[in-house]
């Protein structure tokens, strides 16, 4: 047995009482709503095959993928020339599991292997751990959850239309108010494309644009024209960046620039039918306001996002006056199981950062008083005849549902004092030969400091 | 991209909507109990070092742990010697982590880590899965969930009665009446040991008596001749196997017995400490009968439980009458964290097996209505106009906590409708014409089968 000091992983985590439960209660906001919108919770296996995962994360992503060695002789189906190949070459052969990367395409795989068993359109949410063998910096884990919700099986805009609703729902939920929802469409991207003369090269134009806030104007023009885009196309493009008004003087604005644009078009049909959703659904998104004044629901036409599989409306949230990224985000993708051969479902989806969330709640100190569940009652042994007089009390005090504890010992009243400070218990009993002469036992309210002398049922009245 | 069938690792499993809703319902009778009980939630990593597990599972146990391939080039730092020297040895270069074998070792490796922050007793609870390279056979996953609960720093005994208790209520809240919490103690088993002339030599006939369920009274007589037990002493040992009479009569039995040998002793004084807890604290588990009309809790002298560092009460719950292994098991340790360097401390802990009592609820009929969650009001979409009418009524409901959902695009009605029953939505809501003129809207109970016309009001103070 190793006597060495242990030690946890680098970029991972333990999660001690306090932590875990004011993680639960941000999960329990986003589960609620989730559900309240229709969506039914799913949970995958940690390992997929490693088949499963390889070439959906682009050459980078596949790096990253933490594999599973394969148990036994992991050796005997090697040869020299496998170990000669190298480390790329010797892993196809001595793994064969990989632990999920994200929920996306556990997602896609599950809805595929059981095509024939859900009834679409099939709404699910997933909250799971994914993990990364990206080098651990400050806010970035090897392992983290995920918070998906998706929908595949329509390609109803209300379901874009109701994710803009869930994080409304959740964010306001958790207490926040300055938040910004940003909102754009691929084929709006698509359409600036062809307005400027580019036509097909969103891709590149999206990847530099991204960028905008981190190597601001000059940056993203000198990308671009890296990229080979034309000097004549950046300068047109340029005017958008800054695109002034309301969501519906920048609509419009848009339809003179991109009407002519098949893509353009459909971006601003499918943006039209989210807002004319959320207004019948009278949304706070469209009418709240962030303390800077503009609408919550903000249309950014340089809202790109990364992941090459968006073909409609994509989403990017983030909260105002934090120094922290986007906390939810996704987009409308209309392939997502063809990486396994099923071809024509179209879904929608998003997810929820709980680590930024998390951080967020923690810097606006919003944490409810309610998210620090634990022990409400600790009563103080002295001895073993207030034992004996407590344990019945302790019983009834639990069948009441009033989570209680006694200290298991006749340790110094300090030590028990500093056990119940510790933990956070509001209230401490104590019972000595006066008490338990009279029936009245010592309610101590740990908070204020304060004790009284009350029954055992006025206990159970007080701390139900 | 693969476009090949996929698939999940052997031993591992998907779990859809409707069994996660009911593992949820377990997780939270256990949650909630564990809470009550003053213990708090911690969660560990996935990922462990390597070393952190090594060795803590015996040698088999060791060949069970999947590892986790080093990232990058994890060959540069081999040469030819190591890989010709075998997997065994070419592990330990390649691989640094491994995925958590059970929560126990994790849980001592995070009271070591964190000493000087835990106040001491510490109760935790841990709920989360846990891997195993084991052959996969029925009941048998290389997933799988455990649900611990331990307490370390004091040697209470009403910690163990506490044990008692939580298992008692969690299996008395999800409906089950039949079941036998059978306890024992290291020391009776030593005790034994020393009566029978075969002092020390508790190891094998624990090894042994434990497989009497299984092998029977005379394949545990081979097994301890085999192990070098006398015959004599296996004559002795035999008529304890089965010793009738109440647990009071038992007790006084072995006092008889064991009452002039310290270890026997010893288990004696903690039993009847555990039982004078019990009693004071008007436990059920002590009357309670079970369908045979033995008493809940039961000592059972035969009772061994393989691990190691049990030392004193251990535990084990079954449920009667269904063909299902034990649900439930624990004991005390007084060393678990002697294996990172901190000695003494001791502790007693109890895990719950998740899939058993999944199975035996199911098998039970006893999962309640109420842990089939989900949407709760279906509304069909008939065209554009039922559409506009719905989104404000669908609002309503949802602003009431209801969960519904609209039917994202105009289906079929039939297909609408089996989409609800697939679903298990328990109520259907359809608004044509007629009802958009009068304002009172079909609501449809699907398992009656009964409709009725009632506005959006009446609809809320029904579905609430």
């Amino acid at each position: 047995m190793s006597k060495e000091k242990p030690s946890i992983p680098k970029g991972t985590r333990d999660f001690g009482p306090a932590v875990v439960v004011r993680r639960n209660y941000i999960f329990s906001v986003i589960r609620r709503t989730f559900e309240k919108f229709g969506y039914l919770p799913l949970e995958t296996p940690a390992m997929e095959q490693l088949s499963v995962l390889t070439g959906k994360y682009g050459d980078e992503g596949d790096q990253l993928i933490f594999k599973i060695l394969n148990s036994g002789d992991f050796l005997a189906k090697t040869n020299h020339s496998d170990i000669e190949q190298g480390h790329k070459h010797l892993t196809s052969k001595i793994t064969e599991k990989a632990l999920r990367y994200d929920l996306t395409v556990p997602f896609a795989r599950y809805v595929v292997m059981n095509r024939n068993d859900i009834t679409f359109p099939f709404k699910r949410y997933q909250i799971q751990p994914v993990w990364r063998a990206d080098r651990p910096q400050k806010g970035r884990y090897r392992e983290f959850y995920q918070c998906d919700a998706d929908v595949v099986g329509t390609d109803s805009l209300l379901c874009e239309a109701e994710i803009v609703q869930m994080v409304n729902e959740v964010l306001t939920t958790i207490g926040l108010t300055d938040f910004t929802i940003k909102i754009n469409h691929r084929g709006i991207l698509a359409g600036i494309a062809e307005a400027i003369g580019e036509k097909g090269r969103e891709g590149d134009i999206c990847v530099a644009i991204d960028k905008l806030d981190k190597i601001g104007q000059e940056g993203v023009r000198k990308e671009l024209l890296e990229r080979g885009i034309s000097e004549e196309a950046v300068t047109k493009l340029e005017p958008l960046y800054t695109l002034e008004g309301s969501n519906k003087a920048i609509l419009e604005q848009l339809q003179t620039i991109l009407g002519e644009t098949a893509e353009g078009q459909r971006g601003l049909k499918d943006l039209y039918d989210v807002w004319r959703y959320l207004s019948r659904l009278n949304s706070s998104a469209l009418t709240a306001q962030n303390e800077s004044g503009n609408p919550r629901l903000m249309l950014d036409v340089t809202l790109a996002r990364g992941l090459s599989y968006y073909t409609g409306c994509i989403f990017e949230v983030k909260v105002n006056n934090v120094s922290m990224g986007s906390i939810s985000g996704g987009g409308r993708y209309d392939n997502l199981t063809g990486m396994f051969g099923l071809q024509g479902v179209s879904g929608v989806g998003f997810s929820f950062g709980v680590d930024r969330i998390y951080d967020v709640i923690e810097e606006l100190q919003l944490f409810p008083e309610s998210s620090q569940v634990g022990t409400k009652a600790l009563i103080v042994q002295f001895d073993k005849e207030s034992e004996e007089y407590a344990l019945p009390v302790l019983q009834r005090l639990r069948d009441e549902g009033i989570a209680s504890e006694l200290y298991p010992e006749p340790a110094k009243l300090k030590k028990q004092m500093g056990y119940a400070d510790q933990k956070n218990i509001p209230y401490v009993i104590l019972i000595g030969s006066e008490e338990m002469a009279s029936g009245k036992l010592k309610l101590r309210n740990m908070e204020l400091g304060e004790q009284q002398d009350v029954t055992v049922d006025e206990i159970i009245s007080l701390l139900k």
